[in-house]
């Protein structure tokens, strides 16, 4: 749908207040951090919202009663002026006599909130929709689903999309298609062509920032056995301070200043997105973030764009930025010393076990010696859990301090899973291969995982430790006991 | 237990004040939907319970504690209310001069909540014990298990029989069989012959509505790796809401309309349990459920009474009650949408794997490929975790939303099990199969197999994908990337 | 960092002052619990703390508002009071004119609280830093690790030792070594030569009641898929009590005995720390406990020091007091049948899978059919998992009443390994040993397996279960539907 702005008529009746009201809140409004658009046009509800509500408050109770609960309610943004629409909005429904459109997209939001959408527009999750056009898409329509549901996957359109955001479809007869709505994906492509899902993470219609600013709300997504940020949060101190203190947290404040108005624990919000003392809030989560976890192998957030020569906030800076929400609570020594602690596993991660499995696929392919087709071979399956699940649980954890997603959610399994699956796999189909006759295709590969297993980190395994280094872990460990475990032994 | 009316002296005492407080009650009491009896028997708490009291605030002062804080203590229901017993009861004991039944059991609890207690018996819960003589039985008692603890195996005692509830024995000497109790399973067979717990959701001795209307009421049982409704509320917009607005849903009140009493966000009990504006309260958990997701192939929920001829709400109905609860926040568009989403998913489910993996269990058995014994063969395990894990879990997510829980616990994990473990394994029963020279019942199994992987949505898998899906696919993306994807790139 | 106390001069000052308080508080202080010394030195906080705090609420204002909420505020206890160092510290740095230890280790904090320090240095607990020379070491280190992290291993950094506490470094400038630190294990080795993190559990600064009393103090180590106490107490009704009822549970009152303070759940701490009527408050968090869960085979807790002559707390007198705890809210009879159904499951697991599984693994070992590295072969990871992980799981989820934990994440898993992974894996090393030559070994180890899989437990298996043991299950079946099912059949 369109924002159509109020009839000429109607908006210069209350042209003077809104200029008052702009006049009067500049004092107190920095130049630099434009907050939502404070516009009070109306001095009450505007009647078609009353009569929307006459009826709504009626046949869904809850949502009336929500917006009135809602900072809309009390500046008289009723349900017309969000959802109201142009008759040439692609989603338009005619509805008692009103232009309306269901969805309510960012385009529509932005009419109030112009900055938070820009930032947004800018962001990562501005792009989640583009799984549509993914491996991910293959797996979802064709490895797990079939286009049964109306041409689609519901293993799509009841998964993927529900995180990353359908492309909404309208129907002939003016119905939302059911393939592609309800969705609240973060990523989600609008019948306005605008992109975005407001509500993903403030839902509708209280918005309240309570509800945003908890760590849940981004459990909507980012929680399960390939991305657990939540369980993450919820192992670390960061959580557990959380849950002990909410209710000192001054959680429904609008201003939320970390250091200023609530100290007791920081939210996911608060780290990626809330104003710190010197930090404004910015919808862009990636923006304090210098690691991508995402991928295969974890490189610089700002590698892509850098290698492509496109303009982008360096990975230093974003850091400092974090570093900036970290001193709220913590010294400069303590700080530092973490991101070293962080950044040193993903490089084990990357160097011992994603470059190698990565190395390991990438041969296997160039010699033929896979289908195709994805996913129809076990080591793709063991690759992908490797990298895409057990990997990423190992750096999440890591990068949000809950040692147990380090070590038994983490990297305990991506080495099951790097030894006891992929290595055995890859030498099986070797083996095949030398049986069907392929030899040197099986040479070069069986060369690329020599290679990989005669470094000195994976000596252990094939039984080629070096003597000196078993007997100097020997002495280590030998030492330790001595110092500490004289009495219990 | 049984209860034991008073002596028709202090009977007749109070027959006064009992009519009365029934008269003053009826106008506000639809005849309808008779609420827990409304008895105010005694003018202050009976001596019996006062006896009792005296003793247990002392021993086990919080319990005491806890039913002060009950509705119980405010109508003047003591410990001996609820716990007398008839001497001929089969678990009564006398303690301290009194025929006292440890267990209260919903016959007991009828006394005043009879409603409550014929909606439980009718319900689908009340039937949770029967797994005593099911398969689940043989996995706790058997592959699990042995018969070790008193002629019970330990896993069914401390597993199985805590959430299904426990056949409660009493031993000679008058007491509780501990094989057998403690036990709060919701189905649990009770010395008086009667079935359920109340106290399975309503814990003791508070009995407090706030508990029992709360998610991890629920979680007591429906959690973990083969039915994690718990987790999916948890991952679901529903969740996220009352987990931050819990404190304005009025949780403690004896009204609990959603739309009127509530809105912020609905529990576990809101949709299946808790009144709208329409429907009344009901103890019968299934009565707005349409779909069975519990067994291996989904059915509507009405399908095994039908096909028996036994009387029962439909389906049809069941999804309509339903559905008026979503209304208190949603419109009908968005509902019927969501309808059509969930009905996909399990459609897909059904249609993809779950009939093919049936269908190769069952030949395999009808041709004697597998041992008689359940468990004792690989593919009896894959086919069990895909079904009753996995599958269950994509089941649950796409029904209330939790995406995650449809994919990457869902959907991904039921393909991987399909294509990776049980078709090789499969066909290695064939290979075996052929070796020991049953190769008609290699053939007659290879047939069935054949049949489902030429399947269109199994094509992918056997490379025989025919082209022009493989280019409608692509072009699909092709189109995708060019209407959205031109400037990233 | 060394406490150093205040000069004599300032001290004699107060010495009046806090005599009187010492005498003030005698007649409530039981002499045989003392709490932590109640000293009130200052009049008003120290000028070294003033100075501190004057820079550091601006540079860290979080720090400064969770102190300004905590008991130490109101003792004029501030920064410097803890963070004061002795110039010859090894950890002490030179800080604006203060000599300052960033490390406040259970040796400081033994200054003020010298009970709960030699409490918590008695325990178990104090202990989990000699992982540090051990088995998980060379998991973390050789495994899934490397020492490329200045000589360390990124997985033992960021996984094992934030729990079990890691070996604290000073670099050669003062530094302490980010390898090293930031830590909070808690069986942390700190530069004084203690042992141990109280803020592993009492997060800084507020040093909060409520947060150390909530289970998700203790979830920031005990929780996931090799302890999962934080969710096998989620799934309780201990569990579940704590979320409907926590806001009654008086969680910052300084006293805080059940049954006196708070009686509508138990937390963690409830039931393994804190005071009940007639139990003082312990930081020896196994002083209760009666079984040690965590090994390959569970034994009793006092098992180890009794066969080697320690004198110790016997299982039966921590069971005793841990039965202290049950009775505020059950009785004996219920209390005592608990602990012969978790008993059982405890043995049930031992004899079933647990000493067989390790027959298994060191006939192997001694037949030299195994190599010496661990974690090289399939095996290994199997048994790991057996009894570290899901034997864990199921042993936790009785002794805590989670029965999804018994059953789905426990027994049903431990029985997959057992017969579908770790019997067949033992099978093929044999078949390998024989085909190598290795008979003798090979029949030795198989008469192991053989012995295992006759006995009755395992006769299901080889498909030797006893015709009579088959007809009376399925008797037993047919009678419990008999008198169960009838109508529903």
């Amino acid at each position: 749908m369109k924002i159509k702005l109020l009839t000429p008529a109607r908006w210069s009746q209350h042209l003077f207040v809104l200029l008052t009201a702009i006049l009067l809140f500049l004092p107190a409004t920095s130049f630099a951090e434009p907050k939502a658009l404070v516009m009070k046009p109306f001095k009450q509800l505007s009647q078609e919202s009353k009569e929307c509500a006459a009826c709504h408050k009626e046949k869904n109770p809850s949502i009336y009663a929500q917006w009135g609960r809602s900072k809309h309610y009390g500046a008289n943004v009723g349900c017309y002026e969000c959802h109201q629409a142009s008759p040439d909005d692609p989603d338009a429904i005619k509805h008692e006599g009103f232009n309306i459109a269901v969805i309510v997209s960012p385009k529509d939001c932005s009419a109030c909130h112009s900055q938070e959408v820009a930032e947004f527009s800018a962001s990562h999750h501005a792009k989640a929709g583009q799984i549509l056009g993914s491996l991910d898409n293959f797996l979802a329509e064709v490895v797990e689903g079939a286009l049964t549901f109306h041409g689609k996957s519901s293993a799509a359109v009841n998964g993927c999309w529900q995180c990353h955001g359908s492309e909404v479809k309208v129907l002939e007869n003016g119905d939302l298609d059911p393939t592609t709505w309800p969705n609240t994906g973060i990523g989600r492509i609008n019948p306005d062509g605008s992109v975005g899902a407001c509500t993903a993470c403030h839902q509708r219609h209280e918005f309240s920032m309570v509800q945003a600013r908890r760590p849940e709300a981004c459990g909507k997504c980012h929680l399960g056995p390939d991305h657990p940020q939540k369980e993450v949060y919820e192992e670390s101190k960061h959580g557990i301070n959380f849950f002990a203190h909410v209710d000192k947290m001054n959680m429904d404040s609008a201003k939320w200043v970390v250091g200023e108005d609530y100290d007791a624990a920081p939210t996911c919000a608060t780290c990626h997105m809330s104003a710190t003392r010197e930090l404004p809030v910015t919808h862009d989560v990636g923006n304090r973030i210098s690691w991508t976890l995402r991928p295969a192998i974890s490189e610089k957030i700002d590698a892509k764009d850098k290698a492509s020569g496109k303009e982008t906030k360096s990975w230093q800076d974003r850091r400092t930025d974090m570093k900036n929400v970290c001193q709220s609570c913590h010294t400069k020594s303590m700080i530092d010393n973490f991101y070293q602690q962080f950044d040193s596993l993903v490089e084990l991660y990357n160097d011992k076990f994603a470059r190698p499995g990565k190395a390991m696929m990438e041969v296997l392919q160039k010699e033929k010696l896979l289908t195709d087709t994805e996913f129809d071979e076990e080591i793709e399956w063991t690759w992908f859990y490797l990298w895409h699940h057990e990997g990423r649980r190992a750096r999440h954890g890591a990068a949000m301090q809950a040692p147990d997603y380090v070590q038994w959610h983490g990297m305990y399994e991506v080495a099951e899973r790097f030894y006891i699956e992929m290595v055995p796999q890859f030498m099986e189909i070797l083996e095949k291969a030398e049986h069907d006759g392929k030899t040197d295709s099986a040479t070069r590969a069986r060369a690329v995982l020599d290679e990989i297993l005669n470094r000195p980190e994976h000596a252990w395994f094939t039984g080629n430790e070096p003597e000196n280094v078993k007997k100097a872990r020997k002495e280590a460990q030998d030492a330790f006991k001595d110092r500490y475990l004289n009495d219990s032994k």
